[in-house]
């Protein structure tokens, strides 16, 4: 946090004392946890690792609400507290109205919020989700691990060589949205909240406040960036040129959008509403905005009519791939379902026939199909608790169902006058944004991670 | 047919022709489909067996819609087809306003149209379905079917004994309605399709016209009859007293049924707008009403507020019993992705350790639970697709979003000013209406039944 607490200091705003104490907390505290919790073991039980993650989910916007709390917007704890969970899980939703004048220092913290959010998902999703096997993650386990048998020095190499590329990444995305007109501060913001997927914005009018086609192009082009594997970034960069294009779960990603994108540009197009080159341009925004689950939009896509609505509303749950920012139910789930149903469909017309569903060519275990079918099921069951339960506190339905959906997939916004695109969180009711709090966080460790610490045997082992 | 035009020509209504005249070309039709499809093959191929039953839930309704147009009501083709597909898959959705004055023979034609498509979809579940292996269904495969090759005298026997006991619970629901104050007639219409989970009434008030507990209670009894496996009572009737307790699918749909009415119960009651017998009554009638997709109403729940008007559109999903005139996606289906999901949180817990999935205390095999997994995954893309083709003719979210599931899951009344519980269909557009007919079509036939006529291999075979 020193960071904004130097750019605070420049422009002259007395919050960076705020910064300079929360820093000094967190600091703190993050030493004493890392130094009982993960230096001193060498191998961790599963256990210690479930626990180890969701710690580290929880106490982090725990104090990184501090600043939200001690600024000069002073939001109330649990404002605060949604505000860095929906940063630090790169959902993207606020309760803060006002952004265009909000001092520089809180817009930078919730980008660095979504930025470390950002790559700290990614390390644990090539590093530690696919050891604890959970929700398919396995197909994601990187080879080496297999075979040596001291983990954490390669898991170590690996995440240093994934943030290298991260901060590489951004740095490009950053620069590319100043030369396309952004002040290097919004430039900065951005770029960590787009390769981050995060969606925060600088402006109440998210990236429409800047009404650039240059600049919703380039953001499109960083969410998609965001939304795929880095570690086959870094197999490109190792000169595997055409690894991307090789995974299947990539092939997919891409098609998907462009058929999405291509469906709502032909709609907006045909509906009179806008030019072709103009209906590509708001398809393209704000479909990958939320196919991805970064929350930026460019316009108020709930005003485009039904379809759309209905739309918006379904493909906020895909996600992108996994091993990216992006979270949502995510593509390669899909494609084990679609498999799974290939295979079923060829059995019920040749009952004699044996089909094996296979992902990316290898044959799907049963123990990866098995798990995937859990993720889906308990997202479905834990949105519809989530969606009651907010319903109990009294929105309405369209409220209540997309604030779930939202939360649960790390999109940002919602549907709906209070929470739409053009809306903020603000006005739910306290009960209500601690129930999305921790759709959010369920969402982004693919809710077994947090749901086993509330079955009994967990704690008995 | 010729049961309501002797009724018709009872009441002096010249709607009797047009029956007669219209039961004689599905007689003549039928008798030559029969002749043709069924008598010369004694043994059907899977393919065959898919597009008769098809076939038979897509004539009966083109013959059956007749009535509906050359009746005084003068429906157009499309809201006759509608309204004779809803009554033949026991949906019940309407597009006729005015029942309380619309002629006896149209009304007790609705009825029989339930009627015979809830004895049908029993028969079909117990004899066909198992044998398609579709759905997950062959968990219900009747264990005299395997050893015999000769399959079609049993399974007539079967059908015989399910069609007496069928006729004899209608009879017994009717005399209680008759006794609890109904006139002969309308006990009649409604114990047609309050066994048959149909929903259709002789009022447009619904059963709520009536205004009477005992008949409410009467109704909820055998809406809940309807809803479970038709041959556990077979059983039953041949002295295994406990079979229906011993069965895990009947003390789950009880217990979710029991757990569901307690939640609404007291939620209405502390809500302070009924008292604790009142608030047992509507949550009891209303709530059974949806989980069995039988879609009678004695309120309009939506009033009830934003909790209820979600619950209700998640509920109208669940359905009964498997084998039974119940739709939706059926309490077994729930069972075994339970059972799978607290295999894989064991497993997770336990990487070492072996878990096996189990429904009805029997190990479930992979080739069950992938057909079950390709059905719910069916079931959510084709309510994907339905409610965007709906939204695709201006509906709006909700309508869209609430008319699709109603039709795939056969409930009946949907959410919204139109189609809410106190609405009609009449107002929808013809393509609109259409969609929904092919929903309902769908869900009756447990997807597979139908989806497969649209994959080329199919008809290549
Ligand atoms: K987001
Ligand atoms: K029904």
């Amino acid at each position: 946090m020193l960071f904004p607490a130097l750019v605070d200091a420049w422009v002259g705003n007395p919050d960076w004392q705020v910064f300079a104490v929360t820093s000094g907390i967190v600091i703190f505290v993050g030493s004493i946890l890392f130094a009982t919790n993960f230096a001193r073991h060498e191998e961790l039980t599963v256990q210690q690792a479930f626990l180890l993650t969701v710690s580290i989910w929880v106490i982090i916007p725990t104090f990184g609400a501090l600043p939200f709390v001690y600024s000069e917007l002073s939001l109330s704890y649990t404002d605060a507290f949604f505000e860095a969970m929906s940063g630090l899980s790169t959902t993207g939703s606020t309760v803060i109205t006002g952004l265009d004048g909000a001092p520089p220092g809180i817009l930078l913290w919730r980008g660095l919020l979504q930025w470390f959010g950002g790559v700290g998902i990614i390390i644990m999703a090539v590093i530690i989700l696919p050891l604890l096997q959970i929700g398919g993650m396995q197909l994601f386990k990187v080879a080496a691990f297999d075979t040596s048998e001291k983990v954490l020095p390669r898991a170590a190499q690996l995440g240093f060589a994934i943030s290298i590329l991260y901060v590489a990444l951004t740095m490009i995305c950053g620069v590319a949205l100043w030369v396309a007109g952004m002040t290097p501060f919004e430039a900065t913001c951005h770029a960590f909240t787009t390769i981050a997927t995060g969606g925060f914005s600088t402006s109440d009018g998210s990236v429409g406040h800047f009404d650039s086609s240059l600049i919703d192009y380039i953001v499109v082009m960083f969410m998609i960036v965001g939304s795929m594997p880095f570690i086959l970034y870094l197999k490109l960069v190792r000169g595997q040129s055409w690894i991307l294009w090789q995974d299947s779960q990539v092939r997919w990603f891409l098609a998907l959008l462009a058929l999405l994108v291509s469906f709502v540009t032909l709609w907006l197009w045909l509906g009179g509403q806008y030019d072709l080159a103009g209906a590509l341009r708001f398809a393209s925004f704000n479909v990958v905005s939320i196919v991805t689950g970064t929350g930026f939009a460019t316009t108020d896509y709930t005003t485009w009519g039904s379809l759309a609505i209905l739309l918006f509303f379904f493909i906020m749950f895909i996600g992108g791939c996994a091993g990216s920012t992006s979270c949502g139910i995510k593509i390669f789930r899909f494609q084990v379902l679609c498999s799974m149903l290939a295979s079923q469909l060829k059995h019920v017309l040749r009952p004699s026939g044996v089909f094996i569903p296979r992902y990316n060519g290898q044959p799907i275990t049963e123990d990866v199909a098995g798990s995937v079918i859990s993720y889906l099921f308990l997202f479905i069951a834990s949105f519809l608790v989530l969606a009651v339960g907010l319903s109990l506190t009294g929105l309405d339905f369209v409220t209540a169902v997309s604030g779930a959906g939202t939360a649960m997939a790390n999109v940002g916004p919602a549907l709906g006058p209070m929470i739409g695109p053009s809306g903020t969180f603000q006005a739910l009711p306290d009960t209500a944004k601690w129930f999305l709090t921790f759709g959010m966080l369920l969402g982004r460790l693919e809710l077994f991670a947090v749901l086993v610490l509330f079955i009994p045997t967990f704690w008995r082992a």
